[in-house]
């Protein structure tokens, strides 16, 4: 069993991290920390979980955290992780990282997207960026990986096969996301409040969201060359669930079944993506994913103009946060990419 | 490994079945029917299986089932279960049916409530009531078990401690039950229709739903005297989770200490039943339930006029029908209950 | 045209004041007042007005209400009202009060359930309780206007007939209404933020919502004899509308026709009562009141045992808040009561 | 009092239409047929409509129709409107026509998008497109008005300020448009079922939506050159409402102030477009016109990449269908266009 610490476990990355773990057969959960809610029962934040743990949050320990745990999962806010990953990491700790920090690799970036100076950019180097699906051999005995963004893992998950198909014409791509109320968190403010939300169709961050940096990072590589992806969110009704589209021009009228090919052949035995075509569910679908780790892939190419658009479904708790660092520590510790995810996802939710 | 087979299997509560048999560790699905899919794949009418099952859907066959499987759950409409219940069980098959045909125990509500004779009253003593909190004895080694409606055991579960406790002034209770679009099942109607359904709040069946029937039989064997249920219930926005109301008149002052009490003595010992009481989240919610085979029960009184309100939160289409009915399996053949049932809630969902 | 300040013109009881009385015919809104908000343009706070208030708020000056309006809306906290009414009444403006401080006749009541003692008991008999169904020619030329409560609006539009019938076994009502978040007004907390709001299904307050006390004012006046009861508020899914189900026994078999001649005859000429019958739609529901000033009303009788349920669905903005003080405004003036509110609702909304 | 008659008013354009002719100050509404519902009250179909029609819906009658209207509203399926238009016309009375049967100019492209030989091709020369924001002087007297489709509508309104800009890099554009379910009309169907839908975000007809025809016409016509416009509409969870985002690429660096004076120069003195900008709600949302026929405008710009994407939020059953009908028709008739439609979008909703 391994020893497993959740820093920041409160919030709702931190509770899923805790509602899969608590029944993940090769995990033991020892330590579980909260600045806000130390001393308190982890059920009383997480009603959910009533019944799955006894223990209260801690306050965390640097004298502690040693004894008590083989992996810390860090569930923290943007910059917050800075002041954790080096040292646990000396200790000798495998530190599965939540947050922004740790992802992209060149430290310029953090200036350009995130306003700061990075002050490890030789962690950056030996971080690995957690998408399993493409960075399966070296996650294997990773000792710091750094999982990715929501917003970037439905984007990334859906171009991917696109920009290696080196059929575009233009490699800008645009990502129109269509989130869930759970991506923005577990604290109420007046955007999030149920009667301003609910029913709500609004883009933010329009003007370029940061997870873009983590993309163009990813499809630069696999594309060999450097591509540009805009990613604009919008907030839509539901509660669990991202779906992105990515538009782009093709370079060349392609059949779909051609295109079907290569999307089959970019993840073949990949467990946890599903290729979507058909005729009553033609196209990816959020509600087909929700509780599961599953990304459903699809796409559409309107030939008369030449303009495909790749889609994904994601559930933003599970393969855009807590399940797919989940799937990235079983690959790192040589378990079953599987291990604790074997869910299919609930329907109809 | 008990092979096991879904007859009518298209459902959203033979999906549920599904999803969870799929994963259940000392099951191996064999057969899955449907009259109206019957050659067609199980993941074209439930997407979420999409990688759980390769199988098609079959048409049902009596020369197939007997090497098929030991153990057949029913998922039919109400009625059709009597045409194969029998036979099966002549079969030596084990049956566990999710409709009403064999849930209550005086033929002769069948002729008040579902307006036919029921032909096989001596199966109706064989037979057992499917709530495991309730008839755990009774369940193991049961042949044949009759797996309770969705609102008839969020009712009875919330009922079942103020009944039995004596305290009531009248034994009248009314059981004002809200309701999820899912509870309506997977064909598509006019109510159902999505701009009519989301933001309802509306009741149907208001004259009394069929579920008090079995509400009133089992809170008269616990109460040891006859009680009447009013059952009416309500849509509302929601697709999955029931939420019971029960309101009674206590015939004296009762503390709220004493009586929580007795619901926790009531429940001693029950996995699925989680008892809530407290500050920040002081009755049950559907929200904390869904994706579990949980039922959170609860309760409010208004000293001032000792009125008492039971409340009960469900999944209907676990603890209120597959999940469940898997529970009540897993005690007839011997297993833990909680034998792939053993997953927290979603949350948020 | 009449002059109105609108005090406390930021919540959503505020917002849709200030909705309906910019398009009413014979009102100019004036003066509108917000101690968070003032100095910032009243679109700033409620988008959906952009185009229709050029003013911005201001702060709530005595010397400046006097020479501004005519009547006054005050859409306060509970409390607040208190420090506004009498001197607005001595300065000979109209006062129609959205809190709770008028409502109820009885001082001793305020001790009870506000837990204050009443510093005008003088002023709560001059106050004319806003419900025009049941007070019509006492609103006639009425100075003061306390509007009631939403949930207590729902419940005494449902219960009225049946009180006032003579056919209840035991004078003891249960109130179980269910509520949109937009009742909750607009403050983000814990509770209403989207991710734990949307999907809810749990009460509040069940241990006895103090709308209950105007409940009984009202319903004890129609019955002569006093009347119990207990109200139950519900969260449910959507942003608009509130429903209760009132729910009772009858002494005595009542045919459900002779029942209806009731209820039409109790509600005879109410323009903004909608008496629901029938077999397609036989109960009402909030989604066909919606943005609309109706009241939809009904009821079900279960003769088995007798117990009858009365229904109403109401706008808990319009019919239930903002809209129901205009119409009371209305009387009070001598307009036809449906003046700026001849609004057909929403559908589907 | 111009009187209407309303063709095909059981779905939900007939329905919205009824709502607001039935308050419009100057229209008698004398005459509405269904075939389905032929001899029912319209209050049955419409539930919300109760109170404000005592008529039945009619059968069609050739006979009637001339003596019963002077305008005809056409609410029917694309290709029934052929049957109606040329006749009405014939008869001299004035037919706003919602279906698309008249809204192109080209009859090619009723080949291409349509897949029918346009049997009037006269006709389309002499019918007016009726987005009024754009043919505000040919409406005035016009004797047939092709009023537009939602995703139409939406995707022009944002898009035409941008390609009248003489800004754009490529003439192509995505218009990634979110819709709601009461998009689909009033019959139930699978999709549709509200277990189904609710929680969706899903594409659809996402090789190519045939709202992209109108699109590209009017922008063509407003770009002085050939525009091409790919739409994909996505379905998400609310009931009213559609947003279109529609991406582009900028030929180069323009400061966001400067566009934004362009957009306010192109909608100057159009009383239904308002242009959304700020810190608070820096884009528009569905959420701020729902009950209204605004159509709420903004953009963003990523200048990093000088990526350009264009904002409108409009309630598809107003703005995007039944209002902008209204509008027309006022337009026509030389009243204001704001007659019947002074209605302030419900906040919140």
């Amino acid at each position: 069993m391994i020893r497993v610490a959740v820093i920041g476990g409160s919030g709702y990355t931190g509770g899923e991290l805790l509602r899969l773990l608590a029944v993940h057969p090769k995990v033991e959960v020892t330590y579980v920390t909260s600045r806000e809610y130390a001393g308190k029962p982890i059920s009383l934040v997480h009603p959910n979980l009533r019944g799955f743990y006894s223990m209260n949050f801690s306050q965390f320990s640097w004298d502690r955290i040693g004894d008590k745990a083989d992996t810390v999962f860090l569930a923290l806010p943007h910059k917050v992780s800075l002041e954790y990953v080096p040292k646990l990491l000396e200790m000798g700790l495998q530190v599965v990282d939540l947050s922004a920090d740790f992802r992209l690799k060149d430290p310029e970036k953090y200036k350009l997207w995130y306003g700061y100076e990075h002050p490890y950019p030789d962690l950056l180097k030996k971080s690995v960026y957690g998408i399993p699906e493409l960075h399966y051999e070296e996650l294997k005995g990773a000792k710091l990986i750094a999982s990715p963004g929501c917003n970037a893992t439905a984007t990334i998950l859906a171009a991917a096969p696109l920009v290696s198909s080196g059929l575009l014409d233009i490699y800008k791509l645009v990502s129109d996301v269509k989130v869930s109320s759970s991506e923005g968190g577990a604290k109420p403010t007046e955007g999030s409040h149920h009667p301003e939300r609910q029913n709500a169709i609004r883009p933010y961050d329009a003007d370029g969201h940061r997870h873009a940096a983590e993309a163009e990072q990813e499809l630069s590589i696999l594309a060999k060359r450097e591509v540009k992806v805009s990613l604009i969110p919008h907030a839509v009704s539901s509660v669990r669930g991202a779906f992105a589209s990515v538009h782009g021009w093709l370079s060349t009228s392609v059949p779909e079944l051609e295109f079907w090919k290569k999307v089959v052949d970019f993840y073949k035995n990949r467990k946890f993506i599903r290729i979507i075509r058909g005729n009553i569910h033609p196209y990816p679908d959020t509600k087909y994913v929700i509780g599961s780790n599953y990304a459903d892939v699809g796409f559409a190419i309107e030939e008369r103009i030449n303009r495909i658009t790749m889609f994904s479904a994601i559930d933003n708790l599970m393969k855009g946060a807590a399940g797919q660092a989940v799937q990235a520590f079983n690959i790192s510790q040589g378990f079953d990419e599987t291990e604790g995810l074997k869910l299919p996802p609930l329907r109809p939710a």
